[in-house]
């Protein structure tokens, strides 16, 4: 039944994250369903999205101007730079406004498996930031898992002649989360990083 | 921080159905993130399918071509004719393998608060198509809701004169499910169907 151009489209929309064969049935009938002005404007939205954002040149976040508008912010707190996995990352952590530094994207995590090595990370671009604009700290802001720990370690190895300070984000039972369902790793974590009340 | 034509991409996503303010955000943050080829993949195969597909003039389902490949298959049972809402209910009758008659599409069910009355509903077009074609038994595949029944009823009432065999699909506990979770109206209604074994 699902054929042709409908087919093509369903294929196109699953290779989207989170979008699987059921789903991607269902947004493709949806699509042709409705009126073709709003399949249009879907379209040619995304085009547009493509080709107006690109990397900054200094902190490889995604962006439609570069330098990016929050490398080109001149109230930011020129102490701090945060290190992160993802342009998404960035954007979750403006939405808590408690972070008023800069930022460096590294666009990958090591992962011998992926083949993703130190060359991926763009270390050299980011030692030049850091000597460039004079950090007194680091903040990697990266998620705990094993990729994310070796990436750590090692980027902490490579800057650790530059006189800086290091830090990571906490860990431990996420705010609002039920101890019963809490992993063990994360329990045994917030154990050893237990604090005084 | 999410503006321009990102922006607009994630608000074009979320008129899609099942994405919401979260969602979008992601889809369009990977979509700008994936390599260019990928995206233009995504958009042209969405216009290239709403360009592709019209309502077949004989049942009124979604098709590349017209009539439909399932109106102009000369094997199926011309007894049968089954009533969906949306051309995507044909495709989900059709993957069960169990209905070999024609459908018609209805596009819409009865909803005074939605300004959609019986003029909406195709019932001229569906009464021509019976009398040409001789069905013997009119199968309503609608969902049992509140406009599912008055579009049952009424379609019913405007049919009685045709002197054919009006049928509905069954009621009652969804196979797989749980008693305890199953809701009131359906439990009532499986009472009141209780079938001997």
């Amino acid at each position: 039944m699902f054929n042709g151009k409908l087919l093509q489209l369903q294929q196109s929309l699953k290779s989207l994250p989170g979008i699987g064969e059921k789903t991607a049935q269902r947004l493709a009938l949806f699509i042709i369903s409705q009126d073709k002005e709003k399949a249009y404007r879907l379209s040619d939205s995304i085009k547009d999205a493509v080709d107006s954002y690109q990397y900054c040149s200094v902190c490889n976040m995604l962006s439609e101007s570069d330098p990016c508008p929050l490398c080109s912010d001149p109230v930011r707190d020129s102490d701090l730079l945060c290190i992160v996995e993802h342009t998404r990352d960035v954007y979750h952590i403006e939405t808590t406004r408690e972070y008023k530094g800069f930022y460096f994207v590294l666009g990958n995590l090591l992962s011998p498996v992926d083949g993703i090595g130190p060359n991926q990370l763009h270390l050299k671009k980011l030692q030049n930031l850091i000597r460039e604009k004079s950090f007194k700290e680091i903040i990697f802001a990266i998620s705990p898992s094993t990729e994310g720990e070796s990436t750590i370690h090692f980027i902490a190895e490579y800057l650790k002649s530059e006189n800086l300070i290091l830090t990571r984000l906490s860990t431990g039972i996420p705010y609002g989360s039920d101890m019963e369902y809490t992993g063990t790793v994360t329990l045994m974590n917030a154990l050893r990083r237990r604090f005084p009340i």
